[in-house]
């Protein structure tokens, strides 16, 4: 951390931001310019962090430089971690796509999904049985019956199944029936929440908020890895800007710049980014050339009769073509189907 | 809701639109110009609103015209809300200070501040006992200790006060103890957490998101008011944009917006939106200005040893000059004080 | 500015960062932390600032400490700036009120709105003759013609006048009827614009850009002041958010923000930041309340006949009446009127 | 247009919008339901957007329906636009790939860059002889002598080049150099520029400002082509949100967006929009997956000694493995290169 003291500072406020620094057991390197000031502070991130060097008198601004989490950083972990749900494996060579409604509404509607997804190649079914939804009059979903009907849909098909859990007392019940935790874009910083999944055995994908930087959904990744759970999956789906046309701008660049800077596997999940079927398809291909482990995509037997996000889902047939194509073009991209 | 069809949509598919119309019990208005057929649907919001019509063949484009929120909109409710919390009344014509620090740390910190707070005219005593904070490596607030010496400060100066909740299992715990619950910003989409505020008997202090629109804030306020808590009261806290400078960006526009389409009483947060002390004065009289029903404004007896937020925290004597300035301006613009 | 190295750099990498600071006369203090090493650049921040480091081998980011503008910097010009335009002066104790049209449309559109402009109290006349707009098809202004009436308004109320100026060839064609040269939020780094009205004697008010920061608002004037003209007055009209209630987000903490840092006058426009009338008067006193120099304001004769921003536009009986609110709030506030 | 009258308004006031509309020779279509009354109004786009219907009394909002472009749409116009840049042609069945320095800085630095860009296979060739820059401090560019060096480039290498023009008054000058127009991201709505380029007989390169819509883009795109220049390729290079991560958020689901709504073609700029040249080959290789036309990236002989953004440029060595990398995947990908 650096700390910027004002033009005409003086030798005792420098002397004050020292001190401070050295009761949390750090160095202090100092730099004078002709105009500025600037203190280095060397030492624990935790302790140095909580210091409130702003509200000192004679500091101007503080600018932190290491980075805020440390057990998802790469520094710390070289090697990209590789999340097993199943038998699919999320963050080695293989480009996994996860397939399913938005939200579970009947046993025929999630089978014939189910039997869908595993038909066109897709590795992971998802489906929603509970719904946070911005108004209180939509559709909330199924709760523990949609649960139930994954069971099921795995039991038909095979496929491991992916669930959003937004309630900590729920914990149990949704380990009960699901592969992998999903913690929704709204609760990205439920820190509660991701305490739950992070004492939990079962992977976790955690989707980026919709207002949230890259740096804060690393954060909210070290609340779960430092909770004992390594088995955590990103989920880029787009941020909140001032562009109507999308639902979301999805930010692909934030896939290149998390496996970077983080050993953790990263997937897009572009139906909820647009909002617009018509865009699922290219920007899945995007997203595995820009280096993604996979993507999430809605897809509904009607989309037309969905109860949630009809205009986002692919039909099967919209689905199991986008699926030829990200076939055709993994193997120039490195990635196996 | 106006549906857009594209150019070129047939008599079919206008058709269809019409019919899933009536399935749920809405008319259906034709306006067929040259280039674009309109149908205007009225009738039951919920039910029209859970029809997928982007989905249908041949539409372009679904536009909302009703409000999404009923309860909490003036159309329903013309008159403003109060909302008591202990004496002191919040949407009446007195302008309410909440005041006190970011988080409790310590009876003296506590009881020290909300001393110096009721001595320059404040009227609720803030402090976070939970504090959700994006690093795992911040300090997490007191918990229940820091609760108890909430009470104890409320005994000895008589101010009521306010406390966030981020956990719906310590509805009952928070509250035993405090006289007001805050939902955060980041927990402003917290559904459940909004349903079970909406089932207590004590008033709700309502933050908006970060990234959150006027209208997804009175829609969340909406989930609290169906649940039958009417004792919502709205917190302008700033939102998310690309200007650096300040943490976030002060909405004071949204203040009359709010006063415009609801009856519920906001208030303003300048300390969080900012993460200035120097900013607080100027816009706590903004905010008087434009209309606000009260402010909530961290200090601290020692805003540089503050463990949350010092940067931002005015002193005690800061506090207390800033008082006198609205005492001087409130008569002037309609408030008592 | 100080340069981060990244995680194991090598001696070599430091020093090649050493010495291009050398190159350009520069002074480079290390900082070897156990992890980081990190190195303040001290010299003329024009040279180092053109230095890439962030390409260099070893460098992990670089991070600016000094103020990238200076001319218009509290810190190089310690008092207030007033700028006069006509018996005008904005920055000093009296709160301006600019009022006027957004499109000259006529001789008696704007004469009448000058005499009412006048007769409530403004000090500035404003409107349009040249129009930048968004959409080829909309009305784009007189031109000349436009000019010319302005300069009739002024004969007739003596109030001097304020108008756009968007292209650098009409520099001498606007100055020989205008009292003020506006240039407007999307010319904001128009910079050629920016060097012609630095080189005039007119005053300027240079309005924010829809999605620049106020440091670049700040840098857009130090263009203009480098120049020669030192008469600029800021304008602060709200910036692009995913907020869709209001036009742009008027961001008031910008105000006392750059009381702060710059010397300069800053002025508020609501009309332009909401685009609706009834959040106008709240929102000039927010303005007044935060410190703001003044105000611009939108009115028309017969807003809902208006060719341009109608919505936005105060009839003169909304004027006036906003006008004795200010009027009874601007001495408690500091400001005479 | 749809226009949604208050609750409560009177028959007198939805008198009065239809009476409004005839005035402009168009038909209203009105809707009346229990609770609002929806007025649909169909004629001349043009005439009618130009009526302030949100200042009439009993107006509640007005709702546009039409796309406010018309001859870049693909509904006026389904084939897709080709435009011929020397040999080289945009839109049709070719990746094409500009490279080049950020700016011209002196012979040697770019005829160096032009063989390394023809001999890795790029199509044309870029540099920057007028910079506009944030601060007046930084590096303006060469002006004319970067224009003459430009041609020499293209004399030697027979690359075909593109450069930004600033000025309106440097038209013919800027004509006399270069194959392409490139109107950079601040000057995207400098709607002068856009008339004075709309009228020449080069292709133009319009790119997409920081803080616009891609309705914006294309209603810019509208100026140019209305001027009769039909020659026009947009260009996505990132949007200002609140990440820091990059410089901009590069905004790759504009690109199968644009395709759709309009037949002009659509290239990539990573390098501006991240600013991070570890994130240009998985952004290009993103691009061309999501079906853009090309992309344009910045190179350079020493990317560290580079006058202008140096940090997102590519040395030699990174292009030509990049243009490797797009060869590859370019014809799964339906594309040739």
């Amino acid at each position: 951390m650096m700390i910027v003291m004002q033009d005409g500072s003086t030798d005792e406020q420098v002397a004050g931001v020292v001190e401070k620094l050295h009761e949390v057991g750090a160095e202090a390197h100092l730099s004078r310019g002709e105009f500025k000031t600037i203190i280095g502070a060397i030492g624990d991130r935790e302790r140095i962090s909580q210091i409130p060097f702003e509200a000192m008198p004679g500091v101007d601004s503080v600018i932190p430089i290491m980075r805020p989490y440390k057990l998802v950083s790469r520094e710390f972990h070289p090697e990209g971690t590789v999340v097993k749900v199943g038998p699919a494996l999320l963050g080695g060579d293989t480009f996994v796509v996860i397939a399913g409604p938005c939200a579970v509404e009947s046993e025929e509607q999630l089978i014939s999904s189910a039997k869908a997804a595993k038909a066109a190649g897709a590795s992971i079914l998802r489906g929603g049985a509970f719904k946070p939804r911005t108004s209180p009059y939509s559709f909330q979903g199924l709760g523990e019956e949609g649960l139930k009907l994954l069971a099921e849909a795995r039991r038909v098909t095979g496929l491991p199944v992916v669930t959003e859990i937004v309630d900590v007392r729920d914990v149990d019940l949704v380990c009960g029936y699901a592969d992998m935790l999903q913690v929704g874009a709204r609760n990205m910083q439920n820190f509660l929440l991701l305490q739950e999944v992070g004492m939990q055995e079962k992977p976790v994908m955690l989707k980026r908020g919709l207002s949230n930087t890259v740096e804060e959904l690393l954060m909210a990744a070290e609340y779960v890895v430092r909770g004992g759970n390594t088995q955590v999956v990103l989920c880029e789906r787009g941020i909140r800007t001032f562009e109507t046309a999308t639902r979301n701008t999805l930010d692909l660049s934030s896939v290149p710049l998390v496996k970077h800077v983080s050993h953790l596997p990263i997937i897009v999940d572009p139906s909820h980014a647009t909002g617009k079927h018509e865009l699922i398809a290219p920007l899945c291909k995007g997203a595995l050339a820009v280096g993604a482990d996979g993507v999430m995509v809605e897809m509904h037997p009607d989309p037309k009769a969905a109860l949630c996000d009809g205009p986002q889902s692919l039909s099967f047939e919209e689905f199991s073509r986008m699926m030829e194509e990200l076939r055709t073009i993994a193997p120039p991209l490195g990635k196996k189907m």
